[in-house]
């Protein structure tokens, strides 16, 4: 049955218990895969904000999908009722500000929490203006608010697999027959909302039969490319084949393959790519080897803001996440992201098409 | 105290035990460190062979002390009082072939166990032409054969002291003040008798005060750079932190990393360079830096027979090393080590100088 067999990552739901019906966001619990495929059901935008930090919930697209429940479960909750006016806009920019915040390398997480930020500023303005008809209450304004809100964030969600199956599309079109790809960490489909970004053109060209064989990064410290991009290939029933990440360059040098696909948490004006810790070294051993890295994104995670790349914030993360050598307290460096410079990137994969990095934001007029 | 506080590697003994000697080898056991020094005796050739193959002992130089040490264990106990003759020496080189098997990469195991056999080679010549001078007994041939076995296998690991401290000096020549170094795997004390090649060099120059600063990459899957590095670089005093293998070529980017320093498991006669997996990425990695990587081992490391890096051995270890998952049953590719060629390598350090790869085989005549 292929990818439709993945579970949904992240998604809103009415959950009626004990005759009251709750907003709530239903998230795969990305900490207890492989062993277990658990669904944990988030009430409040606290539960979702440690769900995210705990990396429970991760991947660029599915931060922004998160990003916009939270702000939403929060207006749910936490603010019922308030007068939909210009001194609650304030509040709803610091909370949007503290959302965005958990992980702040991630574009998509503020640019979600952005999209709802933005809905909620139109609300605002159009009911100052008179432009939307409420009854006029407190009550209808806020009621009207929340619905804009939701709507923006669910349409996120849905927006989300259409931009992940045609990046997927463009993606598949560039990889050749019997095609060997290898990839870190994962940008699957539990990554996103559904499909996947960097695996997303692996299962289009797998439904295509060109797959010959994917070879996937551990990607230490957490293992996401052992743990959840081997079992959603496996799932699919992609042939795969795990190896620890210092192994990558060896099998480069073997002639095993033909292309390195994987995703991004973001990306510069000039074309520049920040994504999971060693995908840099992935893309001077591609290039060594002249094997093309493809970085398949969708437009979101395009920041055209940074040109300088030395200026992004690289997340470090607790050390404790590297081993259970604490007891001798080591010093560990735990970066969870490096930069790709463009001229390492053969091209970038989007929702849009395939463009060269360094003319990504210009083609795009973004 | 500096270097004198890590503990000897491997050593020989003969221990009294209930009024009886016996011989043994004295190992530290590596796969409970850090969490425990622990010492094993091991009394007989077996016993050796199965800590080689499980890595409790490890490391290019202490694999050549331990073949030394095993085919002797396997004198001493398994073949007493055989006649001293042609048709035994067919044994002992069967013997000899079964313990370089236990890891067909690490030239030096073989070379140990190699140095030991000559030995008894030419006490069987020397005994068959009468050029040595016992008593005229089998016993006293026998008892001949064997000091001579030890004494060559003894001889090997005071050697690899003094050949690691020899190369120390000439790599720390290399190293600028304040040198901030990376390194991986461990090639320190404890890949030795005592000392260390890679690690030696990083002991050397911090005794004269030149180490800023140490990087040790993890190196999956055995984490020895984690476990053991890290271990003795901390017991030793000298500043160090952790990384996880795919962070090195972010450290680089940052400007980080003066100088990578490894060991070698075999160089060929055109300079490639085997070593643990990892080791190649990194050389690209320092290569498009341009950072030198240098690597330190001792001569007996060579193989001048390897003209076509292809035609080495790559030991593919047990997939379950790389992790917890196998209740999934993952396809995974788990190559003990890759190879290096000799253009990334900026210069081999030995303890009779510092050679630039693809001349060091003609420069040693070798």
């Amino acid at each position: 049955m292929g990818v439709e067999i993945l579970p949904r990552t992240i998604t809103w739901m009415n959950r009626a218990d004990n005759n009251e019906v709750r907003p709530c966001v239903r998230i795969v619990d990305q900490c207890v895969l492989p062993e277990e495929l658990r669904y944990c059901d988030l009430y409040t935008h606290k539960e979702l904000i440690d769900a995210i930090a705990r990396l429970a919930v991760r991947g660029a697209p599915a931060l922004g999908i998160a990003g916009a429940y939270a702000l939403c479960l929060w207006l749910c909750n936490e603010v019922q009722n308030k007068c939909v006016d210009e001194h609650f806009l304030g509040e709803v920019r610091v909370m949007a500000q503290r959302i965005s915040n958990t992980r702040p390398t991630a574009i998509n997480l503020s640019w979600g929490v952005a999209q709802v930020l933005t809905a909620v500023e139109r609300v605002i303005v159009d009911v100052a203006t008179g432009k939307v008809e409420t009854t006029g209450t407190m009550y209808s304004s806020w009621d009207y608010l929340l619905k804009q809100a939701v709507k923006c964030a669910r349409r996120i969600e849905e927006d989300d697999e259409m931009i992940n199956r045609a990046l997927a599309g463009f993606g598949a079109k560039l990889l050749s027959h019997n095609a060997r790809v290898l990839t870190h960490c994962n940008a699957g489909s539990l990554a996103c909302g559904f499909y996947g970004t960097a695996l997303g053109v692996v299962y289009s060209a797998h439904a295509q039969g060109k797959i010959a064989h994917v070879y996937v990064d551990e990607t230490r410290p957490l293992t996401q490319g052992a743990r959840l991009s081997m079992w959603e290939l496996m799932r699919v029933g992609v042939p795969c084949s795990l190896q620890c990440d210092s192994a990558a360059a060896h099998l480069m040098a073997q002639g095993l393959v033909d292309a390195v696909i994987v995703g991004a948490d973001r990306i510069t004006r000039g074309g520049d790519v920040v994504n999971k810790i060693g995908t840099y070294a992935l893309a001077i051993s591609a290039d060594y080897h002249n094997i093309p890295l493809y970085v398949a994104a969708p437009t979101s995670s395009l920041d055209p803001t940074i040109v300088d790349s030395s200026h992004i914030i690289i997340e470090h993360r607790d050390s404790r996440e590297v081993g259970l050598w604490q007891q001798f307290s080591p010093d560990v460096l735990n970066p969870a992201f490096d930069i790709t410079p463009s001229h390492l990137v053969r091209a970038i994969i989007t929702e849009k098409g395939v463009f060269a990095p360094h003319q990504i934001c210009s083609a795009l007029q973004v």
